[in-house]
Parts: C-alpha cells; structure tokens; sequence
C-alpha cells in the first residue's frame, strides 16, 4: 500500500493485535465497502457512493463551466480555492505513449457526449503541467476547439511567494510568455 | 559574508597561508576592483564596469521592451530563457511599509526618465511575486498606465513539471484566474 513500509506495517499489525475484535470486524468491513458501495460518478467519472457525484449534483454550481482533470484527488486543490463553482471531469489518466497510454483509454467519450447535451461556456483544461498533462490538453484542445468551444488552460508560472532567483528555464519561459496585462 | 560560516571561513584561512603571495595579491586585488572599478549602469542600473550595461549597449536588443526587476541577479534566470530580448530597469528593491522601504527609495524616476526618452511598446514587470513585490507591480502599474504605456506582469501559476497535488492554495487561485484561451 502506498505510503506504507515494513515499519508501519508491523505497527499497524501489533495496533489491530491489542484492538478488540469489533474494530477489526469495523476496518475490514469500511475495507469491502469501499469496492462494494464506491463507484464512480455516471457524469464525470469522479469517485462517487451515488450514481452522480456532490459536484454533478449540486444545483447551485455552474453546469455550463466543466473542469478536466487527471485523478480524482485533483479536485481537492481546486476547491480549497473557493474559486470554481462549475463541475469536473476525470480523465483517470493522461496520454502516455511511453507507458502505453493512449486518448482511448481515457474517458474522452464520455466528455464528449456531455458536451452534446447542454450549453457549454468553457472547458478549462486543468491536466497537471507536466509532459503527459501538456500533451492531453493540447490533444483535447484540438478535438474540442472545431466544435466551436471556448477552451482554456490553467496558467504555469512562477508560483506566488517564490522569487526569480528560483525559477527554473521552462517555467520563466512559461511565465514570460504567459505574462497578462495589467 | 553570505554562504561563508566559520568552518568555510577557517579553511579560505587555511588555503591562503598555502598560496603564494603573488596569487593573495591577485585576489586583493580582484576585492579592491569590485569597489573601484564596479559602479551601476547609467540607463538601467544594473551592475556595470562601463558607464552602460551590456545589455543596454547591445544595439541588436529591442530598446523598445523594458523589464522590471527587483535587483541585478535577477536578470540571470531571464536570460537563461533565450526568451527575452528587451532591456532592463533594475529597481534595487522593492516597496516594503514595514521594512521601511517606499517608492522614492527605488530607481524609480530614473524609469520615468527613460519613458520620457523613446518609444516604449511594452513595460513587462518581473518584480518577484512576494507581497512586496507584487505591491510594487501594482504602484508601479498605477504609476505607468496612465501615460498610456502596455504594462504587463508575469505570468504566477504552477511550476511546470510539478502536480496539481502540490500547489498551495494562492498559486492555484492565480493559476485558475490567469488561464489562458488555448
């Protein structure tokens, strides 16, 4: 399991030896619900107890703004920003020809088909910024630019707080280049 | 002095009572230079051992596009980029209130006077994006738009290469707010 060694696995094991039976009984049923009762969202694809997610739910947010993302856990530093109010859409992955991965294997289609049913106003394209990200967005921007959408990309730059002196080449060059008027 | 502590101190010791007395004059000699022979650039203040830069005497720059800076290393991760062929304004600071530091101690109305010399077509601020030097894009913003000058900043958002995962609350926001149309 990720983030979990030899070491804290015998922690963990003695920890479940001195707890009482119920507890175990508890932690290894929250174990099978999680593949039992979690699935993902019918919309966007994000994980999801219900066949639509809180944010596909939701009412008061804006329908007509969809965000894409990689993973699902992406959603959680966006949101800590209060600033999105639209919905996602997960991608579960990024195009990665070196690791085999192809548009294919990505849920494309279903964005696709969502874009079919309402008004979109923007696609905002918030893949994570690496080699695989860039390359899914800018392969998305091509499939969904003919269709007359309005597609945007999250802004790489120097990060708030930072100093020049610690700005590496490509991410001046994308700050220079991304540069905004003021 | 800055990145020499005791021990690094106790060893430049040690290594100067090795070497001969020709090669400590030379570096005497280099100490002194760096006072006598070092003095700022008449047009942008930068560090210069002519009365004009480099970068200012160079014909082949484009004279018309000037890049704020907070001070002259500054200049380094720009110039790595290839990207930018402007020239410079080195403010040497920033505004700090609480450091004591207003507009009238930075090289400010020497900037002034250069707007005042040629035709500028663009004033791209690279002041960090810190509180201090992001207060000092937006005074000087203030300051320059209303002659009727294109003022830009650069671009703040995630590193490129880095992951959504990682990005602070603040980078995020600007990130979002600053996407650009693909």
């Amino acid at each position: 399991m990720p983030g979990v060694g030899q070491k804290s696995a015998q922690r963990i094991a003695f920890h479940l030896l001195r707890t009482s039976r119920e507890d175990a009984e508890r932690l290894a049923q929250a174990v099978l619900d999680v593949k039992d009762k979690l699935g993902l969202c019918e919309i966007c694809n994000n994980i999801s107890d219900t066949s639509s997610c809180l944010y596909c739910r939701d009412t008061s947010r804006d329908h007509t703004v969809i965000c894409v993302i990689e993973e699902p856990p992406n959603i959680v530093p966006i949101e800590v920003t209060r600033q999105f109010n639209g919905v996602y859409h997960v991608l579960h992955g990024a195009i990665s020809p070196l690791r085999g991965i192809g548009p294919e294997q990505l849920r494309i289609k279903s964005l696709l088909a969502r874009l079919g049913t309402g008004n979109i106003s923007e696609i905002i394209l918030a893949t994570n910024p690496t080699v695989e990200g860039e390359g899914t967005a800018v392969y998305l921007s091509r499939l969904l630019k003919p269709l007359g959408l309005k597609v945007t990309r999250i802004a790489m730059g120097i990060p708030v707080g930072s100093d020049l002196e610690f700005a590496d080449e490509v991410t001046m060059t994308k700050s220079l280049e991304n540069r905004r008027e003021m």
